[in-house]
């Protein structure tokens, strides 16, 4: 493993965030009596101990190869467990080879898979039942986020994902937060299986629980902006072989050394805690008004690359 | 004007939104117990009255010309005049035309205008007051939306944008949403006046209240997703050349054949109330979760483009 880190993806949005202006770039200091006594989010991102990483499993990266390039994306099991099965299988397969990101709305989502649902799906399945919400994380795997949302009981996060959870019922999703990978379907609940949609654009809040959202994009969000959109009025492209997907595959297919050497931060971590804090309150000197608030999918859970 | 009509931008995100899978397209019926009585959004969208409608001022209207096309922006005149008068006079004089959007992170914002501070500026201030708030729009403009938001004491719409207030303090401002147009600033309130900035991404609501919002984008965000992103820490392009803005003018300055005929859905009509109830909970019967909550970036104020 290499030592050169680059923060990537998620993270390294989130990490310049403060950054609207110019080069300036300031810290909040003695001298700013209102500035909260959190580091500045950059400065905890970049000062975390290895013990506040983890490291992404390699069954659980999925790697989208786009014409605009290289999309990582982390499947959440925990959230699931039917649709990264079945996924992974998929792609190990080579199901996605070949077949295209067919529907992209800008501001929305860009949807891709099997459009002519003619394709084999071997020892996947075409349909599985939904996963809109599991009862199997538990209350200890939840770092709550304070504040009001609309959209849910609570907000927080859970095995380093956004997350939203129903204290009475137990249930736990995953938001449709900017990178948020989930499964298309039609009417019914279990009518999904094989086409996934990437969330583009705002938070798809009100999305949520009526789709199985099983991954989060780590790193290469540039690559599926870089899509062509459809003009139709579905959003669905005339064109879809211009957003052909070249390749899907898991990470753990590869050979060792061709793996991504992908971490994310623990979210259950000190240092995660005080990101949350800083977000709440941006401790740079910059900022002129803090509004003590962050919803659950601006606070950005860090993700850092490692190159060789 | 033609009565050819197309919704483009926002409104036709918005239409959209909740067609998420295949072809697949429901209307809430007398079968469907759950649904609540409106209409779905693309309807009352497509069935609002003439009078619901208001006509963009070609005053406001900033056209700006990006490698991937024209983006049209809203000035929004009565939450910050001072950057409305400051940015139209730049862009009549043909201050932008040439310069570039330099700096472009993803999921975060594209931002445009002089990086090197030498252009003259002309009749327009290089640097304005900060205009990060108005005490000047009357409570009877303002169209409130229920429920919780995090970042501000009330949300809602005012004179066709999303807006934001403190009835305490009497103060209103526009929130970050997707294609919000706000102006860069350095490290004082009043260090901006002709650096701009287009949200990208998830809503940065963290900034409100720390930059002057001035406008929204009504059409072309496509060509803003298409713009190089910037590889260096800060985002700042290398090449900035690579993003570059053509030309920049206000729509009243072409002779008036040439002008865009937009429109935009005025947030006090009955059209807009219902829209809101139908974004709360909507009567889809594709929908199976209804939330009974709708934030204020996600509501999508409708825009259309007469095109000839």
């Amino acid at each position: 493993m290499s030592i050169t880190k680059s923060l990537r993806g998620m993270a390294h949005i989130s990490s310049l965030l403060f950054a609207v202006t110019y080069i300036h770039v300031a810290n909040g200091s003695a001298s700013d009596p209102e500035a909260p006594s959190v580091r500045a989010p950059s400065q905890i991102i970049a000062e975390a101990q290895t013990k506040d990483w983890r490291q992404v499993k390699p069954d659980n990266l999925l790697l989208l190869e786009l014409p605009g390039g290289q999309v990582l994306i982390e499947l959440a099991e925990q959230f699931a467990p039917g649709h990264v099965a079945n996924v992974r299988r998929l792609a190990e397969q080579g199901f996605y080879d070949g077949l295209a990101m067919y529907r992209v709305i800008d501001g929305f989502v860009a949807q891709g898979g099997d459009q002519s649902e003619q394709r084999a799906t071997g020892e996947a399945k075409r349909t599985i039942p939904a996963e809109f919400t599991t009862r199997t994380i538990s209350s200890d795997d939840f770092t709550v986020l304070p504040g009001p949302d609309g959209y849910a009981p609570e907000t927080g996060f859970s095995g380093g994902f956004p997350a939203a959870r129903d204290p009475k019922s137990g249930q736990v999703w995953m938001p449709h937060c900017y990178g948020a990978v989930a499964m298309a379907r039609g009417a019914g609940a279990d009518s999904g299986g094989t086409d996934f949609y990437i969330v583009i654009g705002p938070a798809q809040r009100y999305l949520d629980r009526n789709t199985t959202v099983f991954g989060r994009v780590l790193n290469g969000m540039s690559a599926v902006q870089q899509l062509a959109r459809g003009t139709s009025a579905g959003g669905v492209l005339e064109k879809p072989e211009q957003n052909r997907i070249a390749r899907a595959r898991i990470a753990s297919q590869l050979p060792p050394a061709a793996q991504p050497d992908v971490q994310v931060m623990r979210t259950d971590s000190a240092s995660f805690a005080e990101l949350i804090r800083a977000r709440q309150n941006r401790p740079e000197s910059w900022f002129l008004h803090r509004p003590n608030h962050v919803d659950v999918c601006a606070v950005g859970v860090p993700v850092r690359v490692n190159e060789d």
